[in-house]
């Protein structure tokens, strides 16, 4: 006779389940192919494993970053789109700061996020195909508001997503220049490493929010880098790497397209914490390979 | 017969009078010493003619500015300056973020504010004696909260403490590192040679507040730069220089001591708008020269 049971799934990167946080290690490499597998060489993916991220000067031209921006600015004041779910819209003034998915709002966007320029260092960086999970516009104009608190894209994508492991990353495009001052990306280079199990109710009553003692260990031992950009300069940041943005207090928007990329072996399933699986614009269930 | 009558007084720096702002000339030099009269260059002089500020570095060795930021810890640890007038408590947490007078409050800042290195250049820009119109101690915590928005400090001592002329120049002393990411000062040079007159309700509701199409017109001309800096580290800013700093979402606290040196032949008279003198913690009547 066979005893069968129900063993309880083990979670590699619990989070929002008690009252402590905690900091555990990461199970999953960071770079999955070799130098083999694509443009980035041995000493730059060796760097990408180090500092969870990895900077492309000048990816796009100026005329196509332009180009990009033009199509940017055209949906951020597009009235049809500020009725579309897809729309972050700021209460204060009615402006479009956010489009989620919009490479199926854009055929620039979507002939953009399957660009061989950002899919096959993705590809390389993941070892193996990839998908795309989230599409962003993010819009910032000038006086444009608060910062954008620290965070861990993982955490939430395991959460409320489902993704089971560490082998996804995020692709920033800048459209405008990003200065220190408005509103540039902060990141902790080597956080990627540790997995910040979050509480269900967070600094700033936001659920997935890491709590301070633990920024601060991260931060002392690490430092904060300030991604800075010129239009056309792209990021690809590890997505369990923690960051943040500083507010915009300038007159100078600040406008960028985001694009996660998460491996056809790594699909999305179940969540594994919060209140059941996201709209499909945040979070796709199409795992169609990019740039195929 | 002599006709007697009350001639209306010209004011060159009008401000929060009407409901136009305007973008005036400044009527006075910027500099009024010369090379012969302090410690600053000809050429440093020039500078700070043209960018509205200047930068000494280590102008503290680092155990002076480490002395001085203990004594800076103890006072906003120090349970007897909540309740006095002088400190401003953020309401959220109780915590001192700022002790205005902190030259009478504390031997060591009352030591730092007469000392030669602060007074000599302070004189040599104004061109005479000097005397401390303001002083403050700046403390934000970690974590601590929103951006500073954009003013002229000449404007609202105009308006509010009737300083007569643009004749003063404020030091800050930095006793902690002021990152870009943790609200390093942001200046927009040159702007020091525009008067911003104001509204008397603007933005965010405070009075003497520059609207955002003047702030755009001058950090579009002049840029903005970010003044990161080490303990120890000072920099000399013009009193009519628009400044702003970020928001420090940092794990990392950001002090500074501030205090504002104004030329005795410049000394603060009626109020030229606003509601009347503010208490002399915020605005000195006491004209004896600094470290005389």
């Amino acid at each position: 006779m066979t005893l069968q049971m129900d063993l309880p799934t083990l979670d590699d990167y619990p989070t929002r389940k008690g009252t402590e946080a905690a900091l555990l290690y990461r199970r999953d490499p960071t770079v999955w192919g070799t130098a083999e597998d694509g443009p980035l060489s041995h000493s730059r993916l060796q760097e990408h494993d180090r500092r969870g991220y990895t900077r492309f000067g000048s990816l796009l031209d100026p005329d196509e970053a332009a180009g990009h921006l033009d199509e940017a600015d055209r949906l951020v004041a597009d009235p049809g789109l500020r009725d579309d779910e897809r729309a972050v819209v700021d209460p204060s003034d009615g402006g479009v700061r956010s489009v989620f998915e919009v490479h199926r709002v854009s055929g620039a966007f979507d002939a953009l996020v399957n660009d061989p320029r950002l899919v096959e260092p993705a590809r390389q960086l993941l070892g193996s195909d990839v998908y795309v999970h989230q599409s962003r516009l993010d819009h910032r104009p000038g006086f444009g508001g608060g910062p954008l608190y620290w965070r861990s894209d993982f955490e939430t994508w395991h959460a409320e997503d489902g993704m089971p492991r560490m082998r996804a990353v995020g692709f920033s495009v800048a459209l405008t220049d990003h200065h220190s001052h408005n509103g540039a990306p902060l990141v902790i280079p080597g956080s990627h490493r540790t997995y910040v199990s979050c509480l269900e109710d967070g600094e700033h009553g936001r659920s997935g929010t890491p709590d301070r003692g633990t920024l601060t260990i991260l931060a002392d031992r690490h430092g904060i880098d300030t991604l800075e950009a010129a239009p056309g300069d792209v990021t690809a940041l590890d997505a369990n790497c923690m960051y943040a943005a500083g507010a915009n207090i300038t007159p100078w928007a600040r406008s960028s397209l985001f694009v996660v990329y998460n491996s056809v072996e790594n699909a999305c399933e179940k969540p594994f914490g919060g209140e059941g699986p996201r709209p499909g614009f945040l979070a796709s269930r199409d795992f169609t390979p990019a740039g195929r």
